[in-house]
């Protein structure tokens, strides 16, 4: 591939000052002129004051090991956090904290930027008093303790989870400005835990009669969901462990359930008891709120997959190109029913389409990572890509998913999102059919 | 499967109190006696003193979204991290932080607990002035700020990292306590950034005449590695990301070289400098340090390759079974050639192997988790773990290894790890044949 000269442009949030920028590198506008022995000579030669002189980290002694027994990210990085959106909830114990899309890389969510979304709240709960119990139509209900249930058979599996409201707003023609807050609700992880069917085994649950069972959280929301018996047989994972490590207290430390392809709500989180039973249970948060408000003045019930989605990270809403050239567009693709087979992008609203390339490993029901040049002329441009799964479903534009699902809802929205590069090199979150 | 009853035993460091937690599970001993209805009956039918009221997390309103806009662990977790070996080297500046692999699970190491190997130190680099040349036998040197580097086509890979003195110790018959010290200068993650390939390709590099790369770090032991360019050309990636955010500073923020399957110390850290030539440089980590000394005197120098191998995680050295039964054991295997194919697992010192489930996917060059059911009946027992890769090479038995390269080495030892359980359930670091 060819690929254009060094040049000196980075993608910034809007709001940076421009001329310290263009300052710091066009002292590097002459660089690459000779062959140089040395980075100190060479950075002579390219007049680059950055590196005239050693720096104090190439002379002296840096900081010990474990200086920090569990480590941090780097002081210059501390803009990058999840950002809770404020008004959007009445109190911050029953919000979301959105994961910042737009600086992040590959598929992996690092824990200490998981997105939260809670109802009542989080809780460090301890684990030692923490239990789990499986009671209905089984054989011998049980109550383990998280010790009880690391003994048992386990598993390791990469999985999305997205929040039905992720990209909400855009259903109400809100332009929300950035990534993290149209689909940072987002996030993707290695959970470690004992299947689902393993417990129910344990406990001789009745399959056939008990088609469905309830998950329960401990948290004062007393979060329950139904879940049909099919798929807790299938891929469910009662799990204790994400990213190699305990989950998190804002993810449900010490056990949460995974139900991978299916919105976040049911992931229960401080799971403390599965029900088995014979119907659903109808509970709040599967007939008063996670339903779809259809044209006909309906509600749709337990639409619970996360259907095909892909969003564009950068450049994305409130970035800024700061030069023409040569830019790497980058962002993430999921279906809730498995694998991601192609990503299309668009740079001109759809008219052409380019597939991009997919980072392995593709795993079903995980974010993929897709990546694909683009050269800017610095004329106004519209981002856009699209999905299509094994199953062969294609993210539909804006249009199509009105067409069939009107503007009323809140959840569930999984159009193709447009960016829009102005001539000025500034990006924003632009609607379009 | 057949599962055994819910039992009250667990895995602990052999240092807990047990006397306390008999107590606490002692309690649940008539667990699961008849059908009930709600967690507190259930509970109090059992004689669980710790759920028969509800607990203040059930019943109140918790911590805030974005409480911790940057996620941290639980508090209950706080024992669980890197740990400096007293006395390993004279300054903690150019020692080591070993990842406490006893109590993670999957493959992904999280960032706050990725080991750490400095020579002198470790900074947290301003990115603004971080500078990257390509220079030697390349049509036009370059120097690249790190917005630069990140306009470039950019690939996501999981792959591991270990240092080639991991389980170093064992050469000298120490048996050193736990698995955290004996096989934790071992991680995994997902790396983001540009292929070295790229980078030469656009420096215009002569890969004919231009048999080697030198990698040089900016930290102030100016670590320089010899790389041969077939390697360089392949897989090797000079990366900004791990895990979806920005390396840390420990691991070499804001840029480092990811050399797959290679041992850490050609990861170069902090990178600085890429130089294109004809022949190796043979500089002090690549000759006078990280080489073999063999039965017959001599050194074998350029031993890059980490060859497979595998760990039983836990139980491990320094654990305890308190309760006979069922367990997960558990483990890791990786090898430097490729994927992992089998493991097998060995109760009775490798007498008798039966094979492990590995969790998928199984990537080349990265960690893969095993996992095995064992009923332990109480008697003592030796437990073994045997890597296989796609090579078709058998991870050594201890003499293996030693007939071949003799007792003085200090790096790539790669022998099979024997954890002796004894019959009062403690778990040590024993060295056998």
């Amino acid at each position: 591939m060819a690929l254009p000269p060094v040049r000196s442009g980075r993608i910034l949030p809007a709001a940076e000052d421009r001329r310290g920028f263009l300052k710091r590198t066009l002292a590097l506008a002459g660089g690459g002129a000779a062959l140089a022995t040395g980075v100190a000579n060479t950075a002579r030669a390219q007049g680059d004051p950055a590196i005239l002189t050693l720096p104090a980290h190439s002379k002296g002694l840096g900081q010990p090991v474990a200086a920090r027994a569990y480590g941090l990210p780097s002081e210059h990085e501390k803009n990058l956090q999840r950002r809770e959106s404020p008004g959007l909830t009445r109190v911050s114990q029953a919000s979301v904290a959105f994961a910042p899309l737009q600086g992040m890389f590959g598929t992996i969510t690092p824990n200490g930027l998981h997105f939260e979304r809670h109802h009542q709240g989080w809780w460090d709960i301890d684990p030692r008093q923490h239990r789990l119990m499986l009671m209905g139509l089984v054989r011998g209900p049980k109550v383990y303790t998280m010790d009880d249930l690391m003994r048992l058979p386990s598993v390791s599996r990469i999985h999305f989870i997205e929040c039905g409201a992720n990209t909400g707003m855009e259903w109400s023609n809100v332009a929300v400005p950035s990534v993290q807050y149209t689909h940072g609700m987002l996030s993707c992880c290695e959970f470690t835990g004992v299947r689902l069917s393993t417990l129910l085994e344990h406990c001789g649950a009745d399959t056939k009669k008990g088609r469905y069972v309830l998950a329960e959280g401990a948290d004062g929301s007393g979060l329950t969901r139904t879940i049909a018996m099919e798929r807790a047989l299938d891929d469910v994972i009662v799990a204790w462990g994400m990213n190699g490590e305990m989950l998190r207290p804002e993810n449900g430390y010490p056990l949460r359930l995974v139900v991978p392809g299916v919105q976040g709500v049911s992931w229960v989180k401080w799971l403390r008891r599965i029900e088995v039973g014979d119907q659903p249970w109808y509970t709040r948060e599967e007939t008063l709120h996670y339903v779809d408000l259809m044209p006909d003045g309906r509600h749709r019930q337990f639409t619970s997959v996360q259907e095909c989605k892909s969003v564009i990270t950068s450049p994305s809403g409130g970035q800024a190109l700061l030069d023409r050239g040569h830019y790497n567009v980058t962002g993430l693709a999921w279906s809730g029913r498995g694998r991601i087979k192609r990503v299309d992008v668009s740079f001109d609203g759809g008219r052409n389409w380019q597939t991009a390339r997919l980072e392995t490993p593709v795993l079903t029901k995980a974010l993929t990572r897709f990546n694909i040049d683009w050269v800017w002329d610095g004329s106004p441009a519209l981002l856009q890509s699209r999905a299509i799964d094994d199953s062969g479903y294609v993210q539909p534009s804006n249009a199509q998913l009105r067409a069939v699902r009107g503007a009323r809802s809140i959840y569930h929205n999984n159009s193709i999102q447009s960016w829009l590069v102005a001539a000025n090199g500034e990006v924003r979150n632009v609607q379009v059919g």
